[in-house]
């Protein structure tokens, strides 16, 4: 397959795979957990690393954007020396997840291990190991092209925040928008459905999280000297909790649904035709849960990919230590999280669930709402937009099979990037859900990641025709 | 009215109090916490100064019970000359509770103060300020009556584990049964309703508590992988502990109210006579509460005396922290107490409560329950006994004002010592609600201590006709 004709893009990632897996574990060795104080200085070292790499691959122009509040980020862009060519802007983040429970890994977080066809160590995947597997597909493209620019304009930008909601990413793209001018995204913190049905993205969910406090009295009472007699919040907050679904699982804030985007019956043909075990999902994906559940009418991925969803993220009230406290307590939190679909907005959600706490504190209780920042809103292109059809061809010549579309539960700055920059986002990434991303002993499979470069190789030859630049900045998202 | 000829018991109290002041402030010096460890070196040393205090006043047989696995007891007996005359045993308890927050304390919460009329520490008023006043009592009556040994024969019994429960009591009954054998117990572990409205309590509440755990996976998981499509533990458990009170507030296990025994409207009349203004009420025993609620039908104080409560304790699931972590708990837990009143059985209500959550465990989910313990069961005598119209007669007479009847909506070993010992059991004692037991800045009013001490001293000249010994055993409870 190597000396395939028809691949010299497939011949060129393999002669550049010892390299591309050299360069990824330096990478990983560098802790850069941004929502760590303390590892500041290495997120700044980590984009110190990526710019050096970039350097030596070529990327005449590199930038750290160093100059706060945001943490560091890199910009890179090596332009096409065909004017006519298309600029793509290829999104990524080289900040990654804290590392706890530690002494659930089995080797040092980062020191990451090669074992089989897998690399192991915190940031494999999630997202220095997709980064790296684009800079690869640069130089597998150049070298499969005997080019010495890349067909399409290129740009990187690779923000160090990501894992802390990217609270500066807007900024970023209000103060760098002429360097970030493009025609298309090309986001690559994604995933494929399993190893052996690679699938593309079409969206992402948003997602909502806030905090209702349920206030009683101004302490914590004896429960045989007022039991019975005045409001409890921890009651009456499960029954506001109680209330926020019903018997079946929809979701029951007034006009939740009303601006959801119902699913294409093509998109829900290609999300049933995806190979799908339950067991295997409950003790991956589902954290050990012991059945399914949820709205009626749809399926599993239906359920986490284009629907929308409330969870209780957390409870606390009253006395939670060894033993009993016979209290009736003072307050009660719930900590609620919304995943969101196109075209809810997170802000008309907020203002649903304001309205439907006020509707449930019962006389004698004073609720707080608060909410974690304005939350992030989903994102979803058709699957139909030209852009994504070649991405899809791109996949099908790395794969070697067919390639469906698919979705993310999950949440990310797509939709931000989309509405700044004004131009379409497709998603091209090669990692796995059962990558344990955010959790002990996150591993990267190596040859997807070179399937992952091959196709975005093919991607940059396959986007240079005029053509189809032309139809991937004309055509609405 | 030092002199008043018909009050002769006023006039030796009065004599004496400087001596009780001086000697309570001695006790509440030691810090005899006996749910900590740490000081059960001082719950010792507590039950040696009550011993030592005892032989002082001229108690011919005082022991301090401290063989294991009780935490140490004071039993001591002062015989009456008459063989004709009825037994009573007080019962007290010498251990306090923690002292935490102990910032909120004004004064160290061991070294006590005094400040008008009241006295400051922690244990003044519960329960070393009503076992001191027994004393005082005892001493009166001898003073009053120029004998040199009580009119009945009298017992005192002051254990050392009351704030952990009294885990031990039934086998320190067992154990030393002949020794407490008695015709009454009078329990000084009790409260008057208002500084200007004194009561005679005829009953206590008693308690339930447990925990349930709902489990779904078996680890914590990102809710933009599953949420949506397994079941939340944190919202199946809020449904059960929303479902555990109907929307008035009756609490809604199968059969909780089948054994509760209604209130006599000779009781009702007297509760409601009771001067109650629900604004002291909210800011004192209701811990700054906004309002009353509670069962349909009953006033607050007949929610909190005479009828069964459920109380969620504590909730606890997933993230509690600042901020957000967006994911799907793996398991949630409600602490849950009942109060129960006459005749509910804690055995049947648990039994109730594990068929509640069975019912309320949806697929997908694990229940776990716990209860600690066996509970405490209620307590309650008629205010038509015999013994209860001699107790109030004696508190009007101490008092010089009518008294009424009232419970208590807290719990304690009342129905204990009242099943194992075999006979009635009357409450005397003259704390205040507010007096901030278990609570920062604990008092007592000593004038109250004095009236409850002189009212004791009325009570074991009156007990002494051998008519009125003969009412008290024969009557049932």
């Amino acid at each position: 397959m190597a000396g395939d004709s028809r691949h010299p893009e497939r011949a060129a990632v393999e002669a550049l795979t010892d390299s591309f897996v050299a360069g990824l574990l330096e990478w990983i060795r560098i802790p850069s957990i941004g929502v760590d104080p303390a590892h500041h200085g290495d997120v700044r070292r980590s984009a110190d690393w990526l710019a050096g790499r970039l350097r030596e691959d070529g990327w005449p122009q590199v930038e750290v954007w160093d100059d706060g509040p945001a943490l560091p980020a890199v910009f890179a862009c090596w332009p096409s020396e065909d004017p006519q060519a298309p600029t793509v802007l290829v999104y990524g983040h080289h900040d990654v997840q804290p590392v706890d429970p530690v002494e659930r890994w089995h080797h040092p977080p980062f020191e990451p291990v090669t074992s089989g066809d897998e690399v192991l160590g915190r940031g494999a995947s999630d997202d220095k190991g997709q980064v790296a597997m684009h800079l690869l597909a640069v130089r597998a493209h150049l070298a499969a092209t005997g080019r010495t620019s890349p067909s399409v304009t290129l740009k990187l930008f690779v923000e160090g925040e990501e894992e802390s909601g990217s609270p500066h990413l807007r900024k970023l793209l209000e103060d760098h928008g002429n360097a970030l001018g493009c025609d298309l995204v090309v986001f690559t913190d994604t995933s494929l459905h399993e190893r052996d049905a690679p699938t593309v993205n079409t969206g992402q969910r948003g997602v909502l999280g806030g905090e209702i406090v349920f206030y009683g009295g101004t302490d914590d009472v004896h429960s045989g000297r007022a039991g019975g007699a005045i409001p409890n919040p921890a009651t009456a907050l499960a029954k506001l909790v109680a209330a926020l679904h019903d018997d079946e699982g929809r979701v029951r804030l007034d006009g939740f649904y009303d601006d959801v985007r119902e699913p294409t019956d093509r998109e829900r043909e290609d999300y049933a035709s995806l190979p799908f075990d339950e067991r295997v999902w409950l003790a991956t994906s589902g954290g050990g849960a012991q059945a399914t559940s949820g709205e009626p009418g749809y399926s599993t991925l239906e359920r986490i990919w284009v629907r929308p969803t409330a969870e209780v993220n957390g409870l606390l009230s009253g006395y939670t230590g060894p033993g009993l406290k016979t209290i009736v307590p003072a307050s009660a939190t719930a900590k609620i999280s919304f995943r969101l679909v196109p075209d809810q907005r997170p802000e008309k959600v907020e203002d649903q669930l304001r309205a439907f706490v006020a509707k449930h504190t019962p006389d004698g209780i004073r609720a707080e709402v608060t909410f974690r920042g304005t939350g992030v809103p989903p994102y979803a292109i058709s699957p139909d937009h030209p852009a994504n059809a070649t991405v899809r061809e791109a996949m099908e010549l790395a794969f070697d099979r067919p390639v469906r579309f698919a979705r993310a539960g999950g949440s990310g700055p797509a939709a931000v990037l989309q509405a700044l920059l004004g131009v379409p986002l497709v998603y091209l990434g090669a990692t796995l859900p059962d990558d344990r991303v955010h959790a002990p002993n996150e591993r990267v499979v190596v040859p997807l990641l070179l399937k992952g470069a091959e196709a975005a190789a093919h991607l940059w030859r396959m986007l240079a025709g005029a053509g189809i630049a032309k139809r991937v900045t004309d055509e609405s998202v």
